[in-house]
């Protein structure tokens, strides 16, 4: 039996444009971000991939991706389950700081090891910051204790595991197709753990944004084969945009 | 305890501006549509209603309205759950047929009775038609013994009530603050039942799109004040614009 998973990383952001370091500040789509969104649902229903039930994070750029995207391909019906545990990374203290006017602050050996690195997270958020999710609503059910103020990926994927594990890869091995919408780093997670990539690797591994991206995955729900983009050459103009980030102002 | 539950009709869907009627036909809203559900999401935001699950019918029209409403009001990270339940009155063969054309052919007590009536319904769709639910991936998984071909307001509340019982009963019992966003039809039933009003009256009563509508209701789950509209001036004109449709042509 093959068990598909179809993850989409969200648009572009208000943010993205913005060069601005965003993490779980909830800002929404750009209007470039939509137009990725709506080309991820063309994508998906030319590829005739019939997906059962949707996943997204709480963040709202994850959220309109996936209702732009279903829209577009006829499957606003399906079951949606949300979780914070497929958020993205969490920036700490550089949450709502520019990107460009961090490298040159910090310089490039910092600036590399906070967006690159496995395991060293960005100083922690201030509670009190704007940009702290404090307070905020859409986590008023969940142990505040589990709650980071900033993470590294490491941290990323200790939190987004047992919910893969559990939840979604429950829905896979009943034999349905799963479609995630997330983010960089939380679908950089699932990635790395799907294709079992090294601590060291997994920096060179970038995905772009609103290309459904397929793994067909075994009874063990491991890959039987490589996964692999709706569109592969949009895909690879994709990642080496995302892997030039940071350069701009 | 009070147990605040929130009704919002779709805004018009395209069907409605063409005065065809639709049923379960899954049409998308028109833009006049799309502006109705911003301005439900506006009217949620300033009223500082706080739901804490959504529930909409599988048909896109009420899913964009939430997907648009809940955006605008900051709640798009909200659980959802969809049932085939909240659904609009399945309109039988009259579906994809024009109003005017119809109250022309069958006259105006005829054409009365299937709009209005609590108990007579619509010859039944054909399956082969193809504005038939036959074949449609979002019904798989549904016992196809308890769709429908053709509905009366009757039958609506006959398989509306039980979602409502159990499924939404338990969040509002659960002190969760709910908010459906479905049709005129399955919606109508909803407050014919809380509201106790009689098959008779039922007739009378017209639920303007996209204004929200909140019910408090006391622990057995009776209404303890009247409910009300966000917006009792626009839902007044709303209401008088549902009853006078099937006028024009």
């Amino acid at each position: 039996m093959v068990h598909k998973l179809i993850l989409v990383r969200h648009g572009e952001s208000e943010w993205n444009s913005k060069n601005l370091f965003t993490g779980w500040v909830d800002v929404r789509l750009s209007e470039k971000g939509r137009k990725e969104a709506k080309r991820g649902g063309e994508l998906l229903k030319e590829s005739g991939l019939k997906p059962d039930v949707v996943f997204t994070s709480v963040l709202s750029r994850a959220i309109q991706t996936a209702d732009i995207a279903l829209d577009e391909a006829d499957l606003l019906y399906l079951p949606v389950v949300r979780s914070w545990r497929l958020n993205e990374r969490h920036y700490g203290a550089l949450q709502g700081k520019n990107k460009a006017e961090t490298l040159e602050k910090y310089g490039p050996v910092q600036f590399k090891t906070w967006r690159r690195s496995y395991n060293v997270p960005p100083p922690p958020i201030e509670r009190d910051s704007k940009f702290s999710q404090f307070g905020d609503d859409r986590y008023a059910n969940v142990d505040p204790d589990v709650l980071p103020a900033t993470e590294s990926l490491e941290l990323v994927i200790k939190r987004m595991l047992p919910y893969f594990q559990d939840v979604i890869a429950k829905e896979l091995l009943e034999n349905k197709t799963v479609i995630v919408f997330a983010h960089g780093n939380s679908l950089r997670g699932m990635v790395k753990y799907l294709e079992k990539i090294s601590d060291d690797d997994i920096a060179g591994l970038n995905i772009p944004t609103g290309i459904p991206l397929v793994f067909e995955l075994d009874d063990n729900l491991k890959p039987s084969k490589k996964a692999y983009y709706l569109d592969p050459e949009a895909a690879a103009a994709g990642a080496a945009a995302v892997a030039a980030q940071g350069q701009k102002k």
